[in-house]
């Protein structure tokens, strides 16, 4: 038994998110099914996290433990060949044993992508929100700098999540790109509780809308309830771009 | 009857290229459909030239004649909600009486995108041509510079082509990017003969992968067939970025 370490890239339109289920196309699901075609083993990959429907990845990180002898680079290749063309193994090696993708993350990076102009960008269509109405970059980026750092975020968090703790660290929420053009939400965190990101997202949007201000994100983080905060903004906006491990 | 010029994104992946034909759907018939829908006028708008299946464009420019009185920002924002996710608007303006879109272009701007990695990218799966080989960026720059200028591009034409010359100025050929990641061919010029620069790319590619040297391509262009050259690189890495009608 060996214990490997895959890197995934995924386009999540079509997707039903990472985890599997009964009846739906998932990643997990097609990565299992590939495993099993190539090695004949039936194992679940364990991902860093679950990715809602529609979200993408750039660089999810899963880990199985199989007993095929394949070489790293062969059962990569080999995996390729038979995933759907919106799902690729992009890394695949050794990892030491007990290593666990979920457990073991210590950090995650996303982006949520934002076209921000007159009218919708056909290229763009799977990957970014439209947003016609000119953003005030310079309003959520202070709006964002209230959500930096630990704090409850249980007024970001989906109404049936069922975390045992709410508080969670954000390192980082950046904004990069200009009104007119692309916005990009860089967030980077320890760990995030469900759809922290898009509604976190979702209510700086408000914000860049002239809809709330700033300085409410005290209040909203202070009011510990879903209610408080803004919208969730849509999945396929968000990309997964990086899980660190550490050193 | 006034005239109008009309800037167009779409992602070609679905469409049957740019013009019309019977039982297919293209990007001329979707803009067609949409100006009857909403002014009642049944007009051809003419583009600047046609793409190919799979083609992308980041903003082709088309004209047409017609007879609403609508206001440009009205008819733009009119015929984006009645057209497919995959084409939009992005510009409408009046333009000068006899603005032809076709007949005026003074230049086009092409890129065609290489994703140059271990495995492919289902992100960019419908813009990329994926090169599992490391390229040799360099080898195909020189090559590159062959190009650059007036010749007779015979050898670069689709076998089937009528044009009555196949003389043409390419004002410049960039690449850009690295071996390993992605590699943009940024190609400008004043005309382009069908398939000339999927034709280009693909002789370039063959260099890139050390199948030819640099120094062949002046006997390509001398050869004036289009046995000489390369394959045709496919049509999803190719998107016509700009069309220039002078000032």
């Amino acid at each position: 038994m060996r214990t490997l370490r895959l890197t995934l890239e995924y386009d999540g339109t079509d997707f039903e998110g990472w985890q599997v289920q009964q009846d739906a196309r998932t990643v997990q699901g097609a990565l299992a099914d590939a495993v099993a075609e190539i090695t004949g083993e039936r194992v679940v990959p364990t991902g860093s996290g679950r990715t809602d429907a529609g979200v993408h990845a750039e660089a999810q990180v899963a880990s199985m433990r199989i007993e095929s002898g394949l070489e790293p680079d062969t059962l990569r290749r080999a995996l390729n060949a038979v995933l759907p063309r919106d799902v690729a193994v992009t890394g695949l090696e050794e990892a030491p044993d007990g290593f666990h993708a979920l457990r073991d993350a210590r950090g995650k990076h996303y982006r949520y992508a934002v076209w921000n102009a007159r009218e919708r960008s056909p290229l763009r269509d799977r990957t970014h929100l439209f947003v016609a109405t000119p953003l005030d970059v310079s309003a959520m980026r202070r709006g964002a700098a209230h959500l930096v750092g630990t704090h409850d975020f249980a007024s970001f968090q989906a109404a049936k999540s069922d975390a045992r703790t709410t508080i969670r660290t954000l390192t980082a929420l950046d904004l990069e790109g200009a009104a007119g053009r692309e916005i990009r939400f860089e967030v980077r965190g320890e760990g995030f509780l469900r759809h922290m990101v898009r509604i976190a997202v979702g209510t700086l949007l408000e914000i860049g809308r002239g809809r709330r201000v700033p300085d409410d994100l005290p209040g909203v983080l202070e009011a510990r309830s879903r209610a408080a905060a803004g919208a969730t903004a849509p999945a396929h906006g968000l990309t997964l771009v990086a899980v660190d491990y550490g050193p």
